[in-house]
């Protein structure tokens, strides 16, 4: 069979079923085998960024790859960002990106660049296909590194004649790879520690932090009263009333430096040791203290949840009792401004149990988490990499991956306007989305960021380059204009009326709060 | 003075007096000091691609480089593409992008990344700055590497702590390098060859397709019957009537293969070789007749204007009758159905003299670059790099480089889509710019590429994946919604209505011209 068809019929054998994809003229013979090779989903979105970031959605909820479709340097460029997202987030991907015929390579054609280049910051692996016959075993190579573990972003790029010429036939499916365990003796070196009578901290990320691993790091605390923060690393907690949920790092140095301050040793489960966001004039990055030791019990992509188990029954931590959040209340909202405290109050009150909530709120984020703590049992999706524009992208990816779950996009307006075309292919794929503005109409974390570097005080120029409320955006009219049903809440009670409806119904919906 | 101001300072004093940016904690040292170092002027864009494209375009018209200001690996991630299509443009640009601090660099924070790697492909030039005191002689470098001649990318890499660091005075400003002549020996290598009675044909790009060299050439062609076109590759055409206007190679090479035919000798002039766009299965991708003779008379980056003046005087071409168009006849639309020749017929009726029109009509391009050359005199800025998402960033930045001229984006409606974020900065500086949107609903140009990949015949699955009227885009409310007056055109009287409207006032708007 041809190339494109060959490559398809991989994917899907691989498990490999939805594309998220912006294809151009290279991928062509691609988009014409969706009708030959059944079992791919084909998504399109307007703009590569939203592909990228949605296949990170899916991945962080499935745990196993999605494909992108991408044209080219550029396709792919535009795609550059939420990979960067992806790969901090340990999400396994499968790009395959369109090249010029092998013939046309010589020439300096406009779309000629260097796609390699292109993709290694970002990839795990990446690889240019040298002859069609190797379609296959190349496409099931570039799943099995993508998959991990950890998961990883592999890019796989294919000249358009080889997608056009005899390929052979699909590379049969080979055992996926699993998680390492991690040997007896860090799990008892680890008991060790925390039963030494010293201050002794866990740092977990990755999968630990989700369903049995999170139960046993519960239990380790309360038995053992050792410490345990999320990493900010980690891509997909699982949160909410009734389930321990300890505190991830916060954002800032001056506020992450305390939640660690007195260790004496933390130990790492999936996770990188803890460092700052960003690095300032009168902070330090490493965020635990100067003398404390950093033990890695279970590295990232080996199994921290076994591993936690197993560390929790060495400390008879095995049947303990551990404290867990409160549901919320469901008390009327009190009448009146819009204020952080109020929407997350309505968002505890109101979300469903299951939910997946993508997090980009920026500088609304913690008075809106801290209430998270009180809502149904739901997955929380953080901005790994520090890219902004992941939010939109990663709701809408979670969607096509659990269609029976409800998500919620919680958004900040400077964030959504990078990749706003997200919204037009969840009211094409009729996600089950309900995106929420928080609409400041300023870049606000940059007032702090600006007083951070040391930058004191800052006349009207600059002050114009973080003010995005000139003109104001209509986020009603950029979410109907893409097919999303959209309205604006200016006060508390509205917003409640609209989430609240909005939880009730199916189908993507996009509520604009007028914040401070 | 500390690094960011001293940065600052020596920009706007080698002439770099804009920059488009989108800032991040990195850079807030820069952005700080646009109100300590004058003549500077920020603009804000919300997507750093609509920097990149914006910096292309005030490029192409102002011939001097524009700044980007972008943040970290990502920030620069997103403004590739555009970067992409400037660097097949040859514009001059310089990035500024910053860099954790240095003492960060060894943790790998969540925004840690290959920022050189990602600079790469599409900069000619790339460095990390290594110390604060260097700071003044790199940013001239930077300027220096960017204007060329021939212009290019230059990427200058900046650790936060060196903004916030002492770094000395401002670099003096040293000499602008000239674009070198061509020897007289080529000139008159050429002439003889013009003279031999076989046939010869001049392609023309860069300078040389504007102004005294398109009349030398038009007087060549005259005089002597060479065939003259025009790259692809031109960034800055100046086209209508009155003038010599050549025709631009065309986009397909079945097409292009005939405009060339016959020719013996093919001169290149500021212009790489003829290829087509792809390659595809039956055809070749170099242009020009098999035994076609290739000379290059003058090279991309040297003064071909001077050059083709200097053959047309050889020639004996230097007073001679040069056939050109004549403008367009001002006569009532007829009403009815929205054609292409009919918004073709509007525009160019109504374009006014020293009107710049950016072009990213992609499907809909061939008839109404016909009826262009029937307009008045003008600056057609084409798509060099094929690069989707650059004609309503690059309308932009040639409205704020050319203010008191008339600008018109003529955009494709996917297209427009990836980079719709320029709108808002349009309506944020009253940009002088009016868009039409050719709103087919439809990945066009795919369903004719398509069937040029050999895909026979493409089944639902595939026709959806090029599908974008499902949902239809709604480009009034996506305008609205950013701050630009909008309207939509369904008949040709309306659309008529409107562009003369549309003319005669200043400052953005938009025309969804709905076609089929």
């Amino acid at each position: 069979m041809i190339g494109a068809e060959c490559l398809l019929r991989t994917l899907v054998a691989h498990g490999v079923d939805t594309c998220f994809m912006n294809p151009g003229t290279s991928e062509m013979q691609f988009v014409s085998a969706l009708d030959k090779a059944p079992g791919m989903r084909g998504v399109l979105c307007l703009f590569e960024g939203v592909c990228s970031g949605a296949a990170d959605g899916w991945a962080r909820m499935r745990r196993s790859p999605a494909a992108t479709l991408l044209h080219l340097g550029p396709g792919l460029g535009n795609a550059l960002a939420n990979l960067h997202n992806a790969r901090k987030a340990f999400s396994p991907i499968v790009n395959i990106v369109g090249e010029h015929t092998t013939k046309h390579l010589e020439h300096d054609a406009p779309l000629s660049a260097d796609i390699e280049a292109f993709a290694r910051p970002v990839s795990g692996w990446v690889h240019t296909l040298r002859r069609p016959a190797a379609m296959a075993e190349m496409a099931a190579e570039a799943v099995r590194a993508a998959a991990g573990p950890p998961g990883q972003v592999a890019t796989l790029i294919i000249p358009a004649d080889y997608s056009w010429s005899e390929a052979g036939e699909p590379a049969p499916v080979s055992a996926r790879a699993l998680a390492p365990r991690v040997p007896d003796q860090a799990i008892r070196n680890a008991a060790i520690l925390i039963g030494s009578g010293q201050s002794v901290g866990l740092l977990i990320g990755g999968s630990a932090v989700r369903g049995p691993a999170l139960a046993a790091a519960g239990r380790l605390a309360a038995a053992t009263g050792v410490r345990v923060h999320l990493s900010r690393d980690a891509a997909r907690l699982e949160r909410g009333a009734g389930m321990f949920s300890p505190p991830r790092l916060a954002y800032f140095p001056e506020h992450a430096e305390p939640q660690l301050a007195g260790l004496q040793h933390l130990i790492l489960v999936e996770s990188k040791p803890p460092v700052s966001f960003f690095g300032y004039p009168t902070s330090r990055s490493f965020l635990a203290p100067t003398d404390c030791q950093v033990h890695i019990l279970a590295p990232i992509g080996s199994d921290g949840t076994a591993a936690l188990e197993a560390l929790a029954a060495e400390c008879g931590a095995a049947q303990v009792a551990v404290p867990v959040p409160a549901p919320a209340e469901a008390h009327p909202v009190a009448p009146g401004q819009l204020t952080l405290e109020a929407i997350g109050a309505v968002i505890a009150t109101h979300l469903p149990q299951g939910a997946i909530v993508s997090d980009e709120m920026v500088s609304s984020a913690e008075p809106i988490s801290r209430a998270l703590l009180a809502a149904a049992p739901h997955d929380h999706l953080p901005v790994t990499g520090g890219s902004i524009g992941q939010g939109l992208p990663v709701a809408l990816g979670a969607a096509i991956a659990c269609p029976d779950r409800k998500v919620v996009a919680l958004e900040a307006d400077g964030s959504g306007m990078y990749t706003l075309q997200a919204l037009w292919t969840m009211a094409r794929e009729k996600a089950d989305v309900v995106t929420v503005i928080f609409a400041n109409r300023r870049y606000r974390i940059l007032d702090v960021e600006m007083k951070r570097t040391g930058a004191n005080g800052f006349g009207p120029a600059a002050n114009a380059m973080l003010d995005i409320g000139n003109p104001d955006l209509n986020w009603v009219q950029l979410a109907e204009a893409q097919g999303v049903e959209a309205s604006r809440a200016e006060t508390a009670e509205a917003f409640a009326t609209q989430f609240e409806s909005a939880m009730r119904q199916k189908g993507p919906r996009l509520i604009e709060a007028a914040i401070d």
